[in-house]
């Protein structure tokens, strides 16, 4: 278990399928409509054939990874909510009660609630209990996780996607739950892009301004306790980052690695986007980014990772909520290719040829 | 068949319910979420509430209904499609082959296909013939439609919302089909907010830089030649609008009327929507838009009737393709309502409450 690990599965991740690309492109011209004009849905169809090899795949199964993981960093009270609501909503989550369980149920996906980093004994039969410690360290003192703690966390992301397309399922999306993880996340965003902490730190599940104003302060203090490498991925990930996080990096890169479509949430999910991203570029080629969060910040990360979103609800919750409202647009994408009239096949004129 | 009608009809429009939309708003914030974190789901939630009465409504069967119109103005050339492709697509929306009938198979929509003024006689089982005329006047020479037609044409659609409200449809979404039609949108944008032709004025399906500079002259022209009057819509409507925008715009007002949520497609579906929301103001609050156009001038139109996109596609086909990918979302509004546990039921601790 070591950093050979994460240089051999970045080396392994291939580029898309180009000719796939190019054949999609072809077919989309042909449709009855002017070229183009389906927008997002024409990118994300192109980008699905050069996943997959097929211009229009069969979307079989679906699965939103939900990673758990608490942060030391909470004692300093960087957040609105108190550290025990990470376990409560991990139960909620098995119990199919929160956001993220009625939008999958609603768009036809599996919630696999994961235990990478809960600071809590958690049992129940539907829970992949994974847990690599009992959350992290305070980064406001020391190094959030060890390098090896850090690997660990990854490969557990990858080989769960092994696991899950192994028994079926062909698209993921990312979610996550721990209290404090804005935080990590922010710290991610201003040391790996050198955004300023003024414009990468925001208001999490809804903390005031004098609460906002600390947790910059306390960023900033973890930032010159840890002195993390911004050129060094891993090592940025383990200073300040967090367990889920982690794990969701690693869930990236093995939806990537098995060539499966990957749809990236709101903040905490982008910031792990961006670390795959750094560990290894073409794993960007497998995403799909979903919404635009309310989280300050979101904008500059998916900027940072070369992402555009397609939905717009202002919503700020996590857990996956916006990735799984995403899907119906990019099965939307498939019928497209699947369905459609061709304008010789329903008779009708093209643009400039009359 | 007079103005009196009209009057009559935008009398008659309720506000929402605002008990029910508190009543919404408090349920809302008992759920295991930080309050206000599912942003417009919760929004649209509180809407829902307010036209139908209930907190969680049974949403039932849902159309989009797609009005079909040819323009006079093609005449001066500023299409990239002949007019004969209207024909043509309304054959495609009948057969099923069209990227509106994948689209709402893909979302449990019907497609409810009108003709209300295409040029061409066209006869199949599943059309709604409702012709008013055989496409309109040419704008840039004179009036577009008379009063009566336009009045008519506005009966039309409210007495077809009317038809199929009782034959068990509770959601609405805009489309349209017409050759030529961006053009009469953007001369209802610059003539009833005062937008700068430069700025009202786009691509349309596809259009060259010539070819735009012609469309806008062919818009000033048709203003210089009609002299609407700004504060009255339907004289708006009738000089430079259109038969489809017509029909759209009283199924928005008949929505409204019967109390049922209207989903607002792209470019020409806000013209019919802004049209609406000047004769009668309180329709703007069943209405949800869906997407924001690539069509510039769209962000505009939506900006003047006080309306905010979900979705962020890029695209520009119209038909009601970006409307009825929004159904999913605001369906996914009523399952939270219904499915998302509260913080008492689940046990999880609510914010600065520990």
């Amino acid at each position: 278990m070591s950093v050979s690990y994460i240089e051999q599965i970045a080396g392994e991740i291939q580029p898309l399928n180009r000719k796939a690309v190019e054949a999609a492109a072809r077919h989309l011209d042909q449709l009855t409509k002017p070229p183009g004009s389906l927008g997002r849905l024409e990118e994300v169809a192109k980008q699905l054939a050069g996943i997959t090899g097929e211009i229009a795949p069969e979307l079989g199964k679906k699965a939103v990874v939900v990673m758990a993981g608490d942060h030391g960093v909470c004692e300093e009270g960087v957040s609105a909510f108190p550290a025990e609501v990470t376990p409560q909503m991990v139960l909620n989550f098995l119990n199919g009660g929160a956001a993220v369980n009625v939008l999958s149920r609603h768009t036809g996906a599996d919630v696999v609630c994961v235990d990478i980093g809960v600071n809590s004994d958690l049992e129940h039969p539907l829970l992949y209990s994974r847990k690599v410690r009992k959350g992290t360290r305070n980064m406001a003192k020391e190094a959030a996780m060890t390098p090896e703690e850090t690997v660990q966390a990854i490969r557990t992301g990858v080989e769960l996607v092994k696991e899950l397309a192994g028994s079926g399922y062909t698209m993921f999306a990312t979610g996550e739950m721990g209290i404090g993880n804005t935080t990590a996340s922010s710290a991610l965003l201003a040391v790996l892009t050198g955004t300023d902490i003024g414009v990468s730190v925001g208001r999490g599940t809804g903390i005031d301004d004098a609460k906002l104003l600390h947790k910059q302060a306390v960023i900033e203090r973890a930032i010159a306790v840890n002195k993390p490498d911004a050129d060094n991925p891993l090592d940025v990930l383990a200073k300040v980052g967090g367990l889920e996080i982690a794990g969701l990096t690693g869930v990236i890169l093995g939806a990537a690695l098995y060539r499966c479509p990957i749809v990236i949430d709101g903040f905490i999910s982008s910031a792990a986007a961006l670390v795959a991203s750094r560990i290894a570029p073409l794993s960007a080629s497998y995403m799909i980014a979903s919404h635009l969060s309310q989280e300050q910040g979101h904008a500059r990360l998916l900027e940072a990772v070369g992402l555009s979103p397609m939905l717009r609800m202002d919503m700020r919750l996590g857990e996956g909520t916006g990735a799984v409202l995403a899907f119906p647009l990019i099965e939307a994408a498939v019928k497209i290719m699947k369905e459609m009239a061709t304008f010789a096949s329903a008779g009708v004129s093209s643009a400039d040829n009359h």
